[in-house]
């Protein structure tokens, strides 16, 4: 396999059967949101045609083709160098059939895919509003990071568009914005079915939030146990280490 | 003190300043809910103007008059009979001048307060809508636990007209209508601020919800780490036992 790598680019192995991603060590690599969210989302259904919407690496999309069997995916980024990187991932992993990359603004999908098109749509999508926190990053790390190209209510109403009826959201978020995210999932008819919290430990604040939400669905929330990364030692919990396998 | 009980009340002592509570052991006796939210909203400002929306027998006004120095204490519910418990309990305590309650439906609120009056409301509100569940209840019981009188929808709605600027409401309810209440509470301009999880244990899934919405806020939610009831030998946490005082 001949791949070219950029200065500054490195590979490395996911654990996940074979699977290898290339990332730029001066950019936004990925981190432990995607792998959890990976494994929140990996009762995709067989055959399930799914959308990562803000894919920069591609490292969700990898992850999810480790996991399921999925039939097709497309990953969709602004950035034209880590959409460079991901196709070049796809290749490493041979997975050109199944995972494309769209280099585009996720605002402007709807000129791409017919309307409820996905089964499920995946996304890690930036953290920050636009007007919020230093910006005293590289242009990649500022888009990763911040609503400056699409907000998070552009985020979830392509979702809504391009879902089916009954299809499922699975995104990663902060805990402060929870509300914005339950909000907005409601005006735009994608009811939040499934919400989990991510602990550092068993009695810490959650530093993450996972909602899976489901199109035209009645609403009930079902809340899980909270995810702890942590034992009170120390060493990680049985369950991160399930999810990560041997090589946390 | 003369204070005159039906059959099958009963006087029970809240542990708390002396404190004491009539309950109709047929009926809706209060909780951990009450006690959960009255510490919960133990911050309340001095001088504070307070309203109880479903007040029932008064539990939570008599513990925050308790653990607070409020100025005065409204308790609103549509049950006669709770009602009518509630001002004996109220009498027994001796908090005529303070705490007053009001048999009405908390719908028809708007025609007894003017608009913004209120610096705190606070909700043990129903927590099934109204079609859901079983309902071999007993009518007290049923009017308690289901939105029959007024839905979820109502309470907030009240809230918002009754809460001055910046005023705060502090709610308890099921995870299950997180989102509903999510969707709610920004659609009427209450942003939810600070989000509490009940868990049993440190690894269950939760099983009550504490919030703080504040009438004209910014969005920006602060998840507090879960309050968590007993520890994994079955004993109760120090932080419940902080909470309820030397009588669990």
């Amino acid at each position: 396999m001949e791949i070219e790598l950029e200065k500054n680019e490195r590979i490395d192995d996911l654990g996940l059967n074979g699977l290898k991603i290339i990332q730029n060590k001066d950019g936004f690599c990925f981190g432990i949101d995607s792998v959890l969210l990976s494994d929140f989302a990996k009762n995709i259904p067989q055959n399930s045609k799914v959308l990562d919407l803000g894919t920069g690496t591609g490292i969700l999309g990898l992850l999810l083709c480790g996991k399921t069997s999925l039939r097709e995916i497309y990953g969709v980024d602004i950035q034209a160098a880590v959409c460079k990187m991901a196709c070049k991932s796809i290749k490493l992993n041979n997975l050109e059939n199944k995972f494309k990359i769209i280099n585009k603004n996720i605002k402007d999908l709807n000129t791409v895919f017919e309307e409820n098109y996905f089964d499920v749509i995946v996304s890690n999508p930036p953290y920050k509003k636009n007007n919020s926190g230093l910006k005293n990053e590289s242009e990649t790390k500022l888009l990763s990071r911040h609503e400056i190209s699409a907000s998070l209510e552009d985020f979830i109403k392509i979702s809504s568009k391009l879902l089916k009826y009954n299809g499922n959201l699975y995104i990663v978020h902060r805990p402060e914005r929870l509300a914005d995210l339950f909000y907005l999932l409601r005006l735009y008819n994608l009811e939040p079915k499934q919400l989990r919290f991510v602990l550092s430990y068993a009695n810490s604040r959650p530093k993450l939030i996972l909602i899976k939400a489901t199109k035209n669905a009645k609403s009930f929330l079902n809340i899980d146990s909270p995810l702890i990364i942590y034992n009170s030692d120390g060493s990680y919990t049985t369950e991160i280490l399930k999810i990560y396998g041997k090589d946390i």
